[in-house]
């Protein structure tokens, strides 16, 4: 989408947000922090914070370095066929990270994670709220058992471990192996934590 | 009392072996490290450092500040009844690092290997070598299949990226189940990986 009518300052305008934002984030982590006052902040109006970015996980992704459009990823997951969902989750993260590029950010990703408090809980509450929430909310909607949302969470536990040893740590089995083993070993434990 | 003479003096040597093997391993990884070159560095004989530590594991651990006796670990999980050896990875991961102090030193050796290549190199070495090697070499013994040394990588992974969640991002679900309660979801899992 392309910015329309009067432009206030293109990219320079979009930088202040961007920078105004990751100061919200970490003085107030993800929960607390609106579009609103990230917009004050920049002393830019509402309206244009939504027009650039869309919403307040887009703004933290942009802020995070998190390549992805991630509500249509998480979407994607939610409502594949239920005796896909293992599958379809390891491939998208796979999507995500397989790459040079991916790799960086993710240990930029664990990095800051583990060396400044805030941001971890600005990840932590993102993470809950934007993904894991709603992934685990969707499930226990169609299954409808108890501790799905722990499921859920070492589900997403196994692909981070996974992620720490192939982009981190760099295990020579881990990173050798390709895309499709890593489907064919994760896919069933993913699958067999969120419908077994 | 002892003499202070020609054998040299007790927390001072012990504390130089340290600090010249922090760097051995930091120069050169884990694997092209010795125990002799370690004394070399030193400045004391090798059967010194095999006094005070043992071995190189134990000279690791000392350094990277891994709260455990490594050896009896590891052989408690390769001994362990066939139908039990998840549940007792799952118990022997959470004994080392679910503690105040073992939090602490879980962040601490991500933040090292995530901030370091030769951290995450060293770190690599000596859990490939001393852990995962001794591992699945015995499952692949045991069990004869293929594919187990990536599986015995996952099975780790599913515990490392569980610790991401419990250490350093604390997610609440995460953070707040028992370890029964964790022996219960993850002991299966490493279960399927290790003897299926």
């Amino acid at each position: 989408m392309r910015p329309r009518g009067r432009r206030p300052g293109g990219a320079d305008t979009r930088a202040a947000i961007v920078e105004a934002a990751r100061t919200e984030f970490a003085a107030q982590g993800y929960d607390a922090t609106s579009l609103r006052g990230i917009a004050r902040a920049a002393g830019v109006d509402p309206a244009l914070v939504h027009h650039y970015f869309g919403g307040k996980p887009e703004v933290f992704a942009e802020v995070m370095s998190i390549p992805v459009d991630l509500a249509s990823l998480v979407g994607g997951v939610v409502s594949s066929p239920r005796d896909q969902v293992g599958e379809v989750m390891v491939r998208t993260f796979l999507h995500v990270w397989d790459s040079a590029d991916g790799r960086l950010r993710f240990q930029a990703l664990v990095r800051s994670a583990v060396s400044h408090e805030e941001a971890a809980r600005m990840l932590r509450e993102f993470l809950v709220r934007e993904v894991f929430g709603k992934v685990s909310a969707a499930f226990a909607a169609r299954e409808g058992h108890p501790g799905v949302e722990l499921r859920a969470a070492l589900a997403a536990g196994q692909m981070v471990g996974m992620a720490m040893l192939r982009y981190v740590l760099e295990f020579p089995v881990v990173v050798d192996s390709s895309q499709e083993e890593l489907v064919a070993e994760l896919g069933p434990v993913l699958q067999k934590y969120l419908a077994p």
